[in-house]
């Protein structure tokens, strides 16, 4: 049974033909939600921002949970890079999953009466879908593409209106909470997919959040052998759980001398690159075995210092950078690995919390004792 | 220590530098062979066929496993193909793990001192390497391939001489009883991964003895669901032993529906044929999505009625014709998988018995009880 | 403000090249348009067609030059195909190009200001865009697709309406009889660059206006070597102008024979199947070298009798089945195959007609006279 | 009729019976050579150098023509990558045509009478087969590989022995003084193929004398239209007669809008690099289009700072480190655009010389007058 936010159930008339129920928000209808309300850190959770309008290939979805990714604490701490991107006044959040409120009149594929009420993710790369790549199966690298939750209003909040196109439904059998960090699950499902890893020995340099959501999807995706390193040795520690065979510190001199040993003196074929260290970058590439393919996730902050000749042309290296999730063959693919029952994600999901303990969601990504936070926008 | 068959010990001097000890065969030494004396059904054990003489870039193995193949089936019963294509007088098998006994004189890879007594198996595709797929990694469909055990003396036997080029060394982690099975695990193999089955739908119409192996292969290669038909009910069972979500009886009318209720209405996102049978391939396609990859590797007898329209054209599929094995791609994935533990196959060997009873071995393959009979040529 | 044609051909003068003005269609606007009045060889021109309405998303076309096909042609003679595919009262046709009249409330790509007066072509297969191929950039091969002039009303009219998705802005720089039939030529942009001809040598059997388009567009792509076969010696000719290097009668014995020998004895790397005939394709695959490419686009208007075993598995060949254009993909292809000068289209368009002399196009094509015919939709 | 170098002809029996003819060069015979004498700049043309000894595997070539190639460059000058990896004593040399002269005892693939006298050239890359990526295809980044006239006596020289493995037999067609230069011209022919051009827009970065070469490789692989950037105007001229379309002084800061307004905003599709240098690479990357390939040939002499972030991360793009020529796929590819008719090398072979006159072919290059320098061997 769908109701709608609070004060928006007592005081609205019911809204027209287009929505489904008289308890759907209305125009002047509000909704809680976590905002950056000044180019400073830190956010304020807004008791009464209005509803988002609705255009007329939008949808309303009503956000039910939603994870906490490295991005929002970006904002919420407000570095250099979010200062630079984010414009204050937003609602952030982008991972998440809801059930879809109400459509706009000239939506199409999810009807007023068979679409309302259905439970849905979205893809948060939004775009014109005019350009090359958006005309092409590549609207993750768009050139007018907007992210929610970064460039207009995110997930953090009881609604958030996304063009049809985005809207992604969740098959029944996948958990909320799982549900709710399709999108940092499909960056490394994009990841290992592009590096094409069956049958193959997979290097993971860096096992943070999406380091370690690589390590399961490997193993799913028909990785023969997967080697992981990373300073935090709880990380590595959990990333041996998840089916590394092998996990170093990442400052272990003899790391790389084992993997090669380990792989008949070649080095590992693939290497997913997921810390944005140089350091890492550099040994990463060391390791991987002449003709071998590195696909590079983490970002680093700025220029590196990089051995083009040694580690992609002598090496006949393949590089694939990566971002985003493939619209929508990721999401495809990741629906079929979560139903082969062979993703390990329970470890991962560390922690679940209402919206309102944001501060301890974002406290115990600082600390590092959270991996991924959910949150929960149970009705207040 | 390597000692040399029966009679080539006793009554032959050492060879020359190249051989690794006094007892190895010399120029008149003979053994045991299988060999299929005439143009007519059965097969007859020789214990004195001549050693094989060795050419400057041949590598004489001692055999110590050796697969019983439906190749041999068809050569022991003499059926119509093999009537056409293979000479009579000639040792049969091609699937085989042994030990390397001396090398010719101009062997590059195996030295006199290193490649003695390593263990190693063989591509049974042998080819003069001149044309245009020789030389680009497509060994396996040279014009002027000749087959061990069928166009040339084979496997079955004490010995076997084949080029170097051809030799592959066994890793030590691998037992005997799955290093004599590469071969058709390979097929299997380069089926499968021929086919990019990560994160995908498989299913497999024939589940014989590489069909079996296609299931664990595809598996351990990161298909999502597999699902099998066959009309044989014992192997369905086995299928879904191995690792088919579903395992339908091939006739039973409903499973063309059924496969695409469980694929989101589309089909199965690859199809690999391992029956040979025009109704199986008919199938099949129909019950591929559109857009789908079927690999085929089940040989039809004949030029079967092919619906290329609705099949192929409208379907937009892709479809690969696959025999033999990838010189040497499939063999290190093949490697590979065996090291990952993810391959289940000893449920497929089911018969180990001594190359004296060879008889036993294909009646256990005719009656159906045996799938794969592994023979041990133990020295008599 | 837009305003209505028909009656304003009367009383109104022509609006100024690109743009909207005042005589664009109103709501009970009629226009001309070829139809297919009862299920009975022939078409009708009906001068009093009611323009198109117009859904939110629709942009509303006004068609300015049109290309007759082989599937109208169909259509027009009511063959068996024809009779169990099209509904009788249906406008025909779906190559074109035209001016943007007026768009949907919804349209978000051409503003009511930014987009009217722009000569577009479109993409003629519509479907909802729901499905696994139409959220993975195979749009062509989704399950629910119509065809514009086969499923819904066609552009053999002044006003066609279609969905904004599918709308192509053409390049100023491609003359109008070219832009008229991006349609059939991105079949052959498809076909052959599916097949990756890109320094390898081509077969095209069949040389029918798709195949004859093949030529030139396989040259521009970077085939090496061009052969074709086809029964016709016009087209043959024809096909040498274009570049093939030889080109055979299909019945002549000798030119698999031939062709291989040009080949290095392998044969052509790659077929391009244009005939849809049983024995050109049977011939066509023989002639293949051993791991070659197939691509089909040819229709075989029933099952046929196919050697699977030696045209494909023995082989080791990849067969495609080819239809529709990828969307949009083989749309930017074409383009940039257009802007680079290397195209030669107009030995093929070699009529062009007002669509009043209809009757006279599909004579044309009937003696074999035309190759591609196009109607220009002067105002009437 | 072939006949000995000088003073073998008089001074020693023939050959045993492997060899062609009496006139062939005997174990004492002597040929010129150009030697790098010591750890200085320079080269000592010697006439008196013993001609190579042929192990059982070997064929001896009779050197015909030789181009020189910057490498040559590098090692004539004695920078520091030759001082750090060339050892004195060494003949130098690697491009060349030649014809057989002898073959070892166990050649297989050019007997004693059907080989000898055969035009061939022989790629330079020299492995031992043991490792993954020699068996797999791809033999040019092989662990253990050695490089004629680098670390291994070269062609500059009357006779050069190489493995069979590595003959490439010249197709009749092709002259001599291109046949000279494959080796070179199979560095552009793999990176114009690993980079898929066909259909595209092509960036070159850099046009060198492989670069040139790129510009008609490209366009006979189906580039639509080509772009190119150096800083030498008599390049960009040469440039543009090969067929690029735009040629840019790579100081000019207008280009990178300019290349990015001919493509509709996007920037190329593919970016060849081949200057090496910083600052052309990483405009390079900036006009790069989002999701392009970059394939890099141009070796930077030391690690570069180098904007993975921007450049491949986030642009989606695909980056291939080339170096050398697939074995033989490259050879294969240039042999059928050679056959095509629509390269055109020769502006780019600017001089050919006598082998006396080496010092005026290092000059040539040193002072940008010669382009490619071929040196003819006649006997002296």
């Amino acid at each position: 049974m769908k109701t709608a936010p609070n004060g928006a159930a007592t005081s609205a008339p019911a809204p027209a033909a287009s929505a489904a129920a008289s308890t759907t928000p209305t125009n002047g209808a509000t909704m809680r939600a976590l905002v950056k309300p000044s180019s400073a850190p830190g956010l304020t959770l807004d008791a009464h921002r209005p509803v988002p309008t609705l255009g007329p290939r939008d949808v309303l979805i009503r956000v039910t949970h939603a994870g906490i990714c490295g991005t929002d604490r970006h904002i919420y701490e407000w570095d250099a890079w979010a200062a630079g991107r984010v414009p204050p006044g937003i609602v952030i959040g982008h991972e998440f999953v809801g059930i879809i409120e109400r459509v706009g009149s000239a939506v199409s594929r999810f009807g007023p009466t068979a679409g309302i009420g259905l439970r849905v993710s979205a893809e948060g790369h939004i775009c014109s879908g005019r350009d090359y790549n958006a005309r092409t199966g590549n609207a993750h690298i768009a050139r007018d593409t907007q992210i929610l939750g970064v460039d207009r209003d995110g997930v953090f909040a009881d609604f958030v209106a996304v063009p049809e196109e985005n809207v992604w439904p969740v098959h029944p059998s996948i958990p909320d909470h799982i549900a709710a960090i399709l999108d940092p699950l499909g960056n490394a499902v994009h990841t290992v997919m592009a590096a094409n890893v069956s049958a193959k020995t997979v290097l993971i340099t860096g096992v943070g959040i999406i380091g370690l959501m690589a390590v399961t999807v490997a193993k799913c995706a028909g990785a023969s052998r997967i080697f992981v390193t990373d300073l935090d040795e709880r990380r590595l520690e959990l990333a041996r759980k998840l089916g590394a065979v092998r996990a170093w510190k990442a400052n272990d001199p003899r790391w790389i001398d084992e993997v090669q040993d380990l792989t008949r003196g070649d080095g590992p074929d693939v290497l997913l690159e997921m810390s944005g260290h140089p350091g890492a970058i550099d040994d990463g590439f060391k390791a991987l075995r002449m003709g071998g393919t590195a696909a590079l996730l983490g970002i680093p902050s700025r220029p590196i210092s990089f051995d083009l000749s040694s580690h992609v042309i002598f090496k006949g290296a393949t590089v694939l950078g990566i971002n985003g999730r493939r619209m929508f063959e990721t999401w495809f693919q990741m629906e079929e690995m979560l139903l082969s029952g062979r993703l390990n994600l329970d470890p991962i999901v560390t922690h679940r919390i209402p919206l309102e303990d944001f501060a301890t969601g974002f406290e115990l990504m600082q600390t590092g004792e959270g991996i991924k936070v959910v949150m929960e926008l149970t009705k207040p």
